[in-house]
């Protein structure tokens, strides 16, 4: 597209740069920008110049942190014998916004994955087995995604962790709520028939 | 949602302030910002600012420009007698697209909009009447939205370059090509019949 000016022309590329934005959707966000105070936009801009010089891992869960321990290890209104196991921030936020996890959180940064080149040795592997080593840690829930590279990493981590006195458990598998039956396909219906639970549990959420 | 993070919820809420951006999209660029280089998003942030701080409306043809006069009215190769009128500047981007207007434009920054506030005042309608009265203008083109506001803009535009010898084309109305008839809204239809135009005419393009 010719937009017969180098300066939205650098700006819808920059945007067009993020994941799931076209041409189009970048040229409205331009120009949106456009209609805003300077100081609005500096403020805007400035926001992930920020982020990206501030922002650390935390030390103990390798989680995305402000500081150098992060504000869910900090809290210690939080269960800390719990860790829950999750691939990638975006997973704690998910966990969090179910309220149901009150423990601590541990970031793998992925799954093990040969395909992409993905070795246990590229993720923080080490440093959970240290934590449950050195911690009174009495349980490890694993929250990985349901495929091949969850369950190779599920299997893993199972494997490092048995040696220690401790429950090792995976969130449950089974059909979506809200899901029909119909529609649900025959791995996940078989498993959620061989993993059945007692109809009480399920009364109390 | 909480992110545990002040640094990811400002860049999280600065991304989400743009239209059509949710708060979990705008989580999944913040990430993809991280994994970039410092001075890689800089760069990213640092075009906004400079199209925010350096943008200027163009002195004839009120687009918007780097310098003074647009690149577009700068052009000597362009058709100097021919005006196509556009509401804003993504129209210009759109038609420009479309290589088939070798002429200058006109932004108006808008339609005449009672029911919004906007009035002929508020338009770059008077700047268009002058360019018309002092320069050698053989032909103007209407391209503003089929709509209500769009009409009257239209019209009123229209009164106003009655008093001057020069050709006042509006851009065709009918089927969307690639349209089925049957899907067509009648209005469209039938007008597409009452300006009907000649076969030869249509099998240039």
């Amino acid at each position: 597209m010719n937009y017969s000016s180098k300066l939205i022309e650098e700006a819808v590329n920059a945007f067009s740069s993020l994941p799931g934005i076209g041409k189009k959707s970048a040229l409205r966000m331009a120009l949106q920008l456009l209609k805003r105070e300077e100081h609005e936009v500096e403020q805007f801009a400035n926001s992930f110049i920020k982020m990206r010089n501030l922002m650390q891992y935390c030390k103990t869960c390798c989680n995305i942190s402000d500081a150098e321990i992060c504000e869910i290890c900090n809290n210690k209104n939080r269960n800390q014998n719990i860790i829950c196991v999750v691939a990638d921030f975006r997973d704690v936020v998910a966990i969090e916004s179910t309220t149901q996890h009150k423990g601590l959180y541990h970031v793998l940064g992925g799954l093990i994955s040969p395909m992409d080149g993905i070795a246990p040795s590229d993720l923080n592997i080490a440093s959970l087995i240290e934590r449950v080593e050195k911690n009174e840690i009495t349980e490890v829930i694993m929250a990985l995604s349901a495929t091949i590279e969850g369950d190779t990493t599920n299997f893993f981590i199972y494997k490092k962790l048995s040696p220690f006195k401790i429950n090792i458990s995976t969130i449950s598998r089974g059909v979506s709520v809200g899901n029909e039956l119909e529609y649900t396909d025959e791995v996940t219906l078989g498993r959620s028939i061989l993993h059945r639970t007692p109809y009480e549990s399920m009364m109390k959420n």
